[in-house]
């Protein structure tokens, strides 16, 4: 058994947690927390009655290191990097489901989250933890950067059509709905039910800090410099992201050869399902599960393709992607503790 | 006080009577229905306990007409236009809110809606009820045709950018995000909580008959043919449609300037309310009334504009346009009877 | 026009402001803030953008009571006293929206609140703001109660019943389902929306502070002791309570005798409306408006009799029963301001 | 393996196909239908996209019966008896879901459900499938009768308490909110979107089909006639049932003895599970489980029990209590395919 630790409480802590607690090769060891210190994790999230006796910790290094084969991290930006370093010291692998080493220049890092890294010489050791791009290095490494949200829904949704030159990488527009979940569990007012339920809004217009994450691995992909125009809204909803995707398309195209495409891409990949045509993404369709649902409509009108990808936030876009890493990094097969459908209703 | 029959028994008649139900100048004096004949109009929607005495009725022509000055027809297309053409040859003022008086073209209307059109000469008489763009027609004509609820959101977000030139047309993008109840309150699957709550769809992607009325009265701004590509989303709520709306601006321009346009253009229209900088609109913020609020983001970095509206789709989506269509028609001032906010929270 | 203030910034001074914009002879002239001063309060709650100036402020005393005909106090118990003693003083008309003058009995207000009263010597004073039961009484004073939300509900749904003796008061329970706005706007973790979407729970059972005014009310009513069990449940919408009430008859009852029993009550009561035969009540009937709506089941196979009743708890609840005992204390007509119907669907 | 065909394509047996995808020991080899014949079942519900090859097909007797080993029927009353007939003589073990054999009396089920029982003679050999009160029946029976949403946790919240003489059986009141997934995924006008969303309504008050189903076992528990007040509620939520119970005790109890009898009751019962002191259960906390969380609160003051139940009216009320059963008749563990935490946030 792989034991794992987990640095955090709040819902991706939760969700590891939910998985974990099927998943054949791992289980939790500790919890390091803050507000719950010596709480019953199962008190702080009922769902896991009779699924952990593990209760919250503060943190005591390295004694909590020495408890772990694997540590997930899940605080904000700038905490995680220095606590990832010392655990890489232990000998530990470390997948960090913050900011701090999703990207490779030092930099863009410092420019958008308007800090300086604490850590930046692990930036190049560090793999940015998107299986389905990256699976290979994923197993090598030791630090896994786990994407965020909106970059995962964006990124698998226009990965395959950019690297075969379908579209025009200046015309990129990606238009995300998603639930509350991913703000967190730290009650503020934008987040409280009234202000969330029957409304609609965007924010963060254009200066969202997944926009560049979305850019740096377009940007791979494409081999050329790529911008987007990245708009993400909240809508009243706990769990899942639906991203709509535009761009110019290079040459017409049949959506059948645009499916194929994707299929060929997607091939080796457990949980990205390319939906048949006339089928479009939902987010319920991967409520609590790890799939990625995508679909994709040419419109000749207007020479675009519109692309629609689905995912859940918590799972496929932070706690079910850090066990699918995990996975790999400890060369268990990939959808150990994963593999199971959506719930819908 | 002026007497308004209305046909059909749905959401937006409804909401007709809702608000005049306030109204200090009309009342209604019947509603004709199929399912709900004889049964007291209140018992149907309980909110309106103590606010009608009405009962839903079979419609009996030329009897119901002679009991009206003006008549709201809330129809399904096809339905609507020989009762209109009927009723104004009574000499009673028509409102129609379906779609078939909206396009000038009987070919465009036909191309997109797969019938015949019942009445092609009353086209040029119907004028696009869109006060704020087309206020004196409407005061002056005696044969309105109500805009769709995504046109109305779209149209007042794009028409002060278009009109002065600050967006180049072939770049329009049109996502928005719509509450259910525009689809009536006919039970069908997709409608239904358990496939709507926590859940998000496009739907209707490049084909949605609301995507050629938008363009229609965009060319008309522009001088010129405009395409757009246009994605209704549905999202789990009751009222509201939140348009987020991309172009390629045809020149930088400072986020002030931008919103001087605005202010401009929606001087004399007090419906319409250009948020001040740093605000963006949400749907609940409008949730009930006849508003439509505004923002704008000119982003530098990728050259776009992002505008944001929002709007009720039941009000001035709907029977609030509708009723204001009426105050204009029947020469009353434009606000009577929806001078209230939204509710909010 | 009467001159109001308004002490506090949260969902229940939104409320009386939304009220109050279409008020014929009311008009608000300053809201005291904590954390908004300064701020344009059409800014803070923008449903109110183009129907207010006015921004927070801090409150002055005695400057802010001289602007001031009536003060409508928003606070949490314990700190609305005080003020209310000062501007009673002053010569203005209190309405209190918390709990400081709900009870006659000193003791019963310090054993729940767990406080001193600040001010005992206006409990005689103070009225207890339920027009329906204390029409005349708010009519004479210048300090009102306003009733909790659950109270008011629960009050509405027994009295008739009680009063005329149809029930046995040792078997009375309230089963109470809320809308989360009655938490207010602070966010705590239980009312931040991912945990109250899809969920439902129980809270404070038996221990409701809301549990003793209801029992004090009813005690009057019956003119003996009665104890209740209450409780309230929070279920994941925003407005609205909808209280099931149970309690065994005191003899065989028909459905149409105790309607007539109800509905003479309340006749001379224009927000209460008792649903004909075979309706019963729902909240979002009442949503956003200041009606009560009831209906009853008495059940011969059990001996009970089963009550129903929905309220908007921000209006009929909250501020719009304020705004009906601002009518009263200034002699208006009862529902000037508060005359429209609930907002459906 | 053992091999399922289900009857239906609805909800339950949606849910019955997810929990399958995951068991162990069985897996579908046939879906009747009849809207949906030669359609894949992943497109009916594309949560199971990957999960599952079934396509929707016409039932063939004896066909169908001849791939099967287990039948799980979820028809609407009167149409699984004949059915499970047929089966039972071919061999089958059969699962109803539906009504029809719940009650060991046919003329009670004849009085509440308005039709003549079509296998009146199979009525003996049927075991109530309630697992924690019948499981060595359900292990010996080829024909289990599942119990319906609101008796499985009405029932499971009251059967300790009166076992164990706490209270008084004539004073039980059950006041049940429910989410809307119970009424299945045929379109109406009380379940579409727009009608259920921040609203909350009782409906069949006294005289609910659940009501006497309740009281069967509950007679059988107190050894004598029990009759309830049973209220169910539609509350703007998908899945969960929430159960508040009320009844007076016979004696003085602490709350840790209350506490105690129902653990004890529920020792060697995995899916019950009696929360802490101070803590009372949520159905978000069972969402997509097969749990049931149990809390209590004894209130003195007015010597009455309140007991609390939470369970997804899909899983235990349904589909996961189906595959609990089937796991007790084929001899397997009883939480194979099962043991999961639920889903929060």
């Amino acid at each position: 058994m792989i034991k794992v630790g987990i640095v955090g409480d709040g819902y991706t802590s939760e969700e590891l947690n939910r998985l974990l607690a099927v998943h054949p090769q791992a289980r939790v060891v500790g919890i390091t927390s803050i507000e719950n210190v010596g709480r019953r994790f199962a008190e702080v999230f009922p769902n896991l009655e009779g699924y952990t006796d593990v209760s919250g910790e503060k943190i005591e290094i390295p004694g909590f290191f020495k408890r772990c084969d694997a540590l997930f991290i899940a605080l904000p930006h700038g905490l995680a990097a220095p606590l990832a370093k010392e655990a890489l010291a232990a000998g530990i692998k470390v997948i960090d489901l913050g900011a701090d080493f999703r990207f490779r220049s030092r930099e863009t890092y410092e420019h958008w989250y308007h800090t300086t890294h604490p850590a930046p010489e692990l930036l190049e050791r560090a793999v940015y933890g998107l299986p389905e791009l990256y699976r290979e290095e994923v197993r090598r490494t030791d630090l896994t950067a786990n994407p965020g949200c909106y970059p995962t829904g964006a990124i698998l949704g226009l990965t395959p059509a950019l690297a075969s030159g379908l579209l025009d990488p200046d015309t990129l527009i990606v238009d995300s709905k998603s639930g509350v979940s991913g703000a967190g569990r730290t009650p503020v007012q934008t987040n409280i039910f009234c202000e969330v339920n029957e409304n609609v809004r965007a924010y963060n217009v254009g200066v969202h800090r997944h926009g560049p994450e979305i850019e740096q691995i377009l940007s791979r992909v494409a081999g050329r410099e790529v911008l987007i125009s990245f708009t993400p809204h909240l809508i009243p909803m706990t769990r899942g992201i639906l991203s709509t995707i535009y761009g110019r398309l290079a040459r017409p195209v049949a959506e059948s050869e645009v499916r194929e495409i994707y299929r060929e891409f997607y091939r080796e990949s457990p949980f990205v399902k390319v939906l048949p045509e006339g089928q479009l993404p939902m987010t319920k369709a991967v409520y609590s599960s790890n799939h990625c649902h995508i679909g994709m409509v040419p419109d000749e009108r207007t020479g675009r393709l519109v692309i629609v990808t689905a995912i859940d936030n918590l799972v496929k876009g932070a706690s079910g992607q850090a066990v699918q890493n995990l996975n790999l990094m400890f060369g268990l097969p990939e959808t150990d503790g994963l593999n199971f459908p959506g719930v819908l209703p």
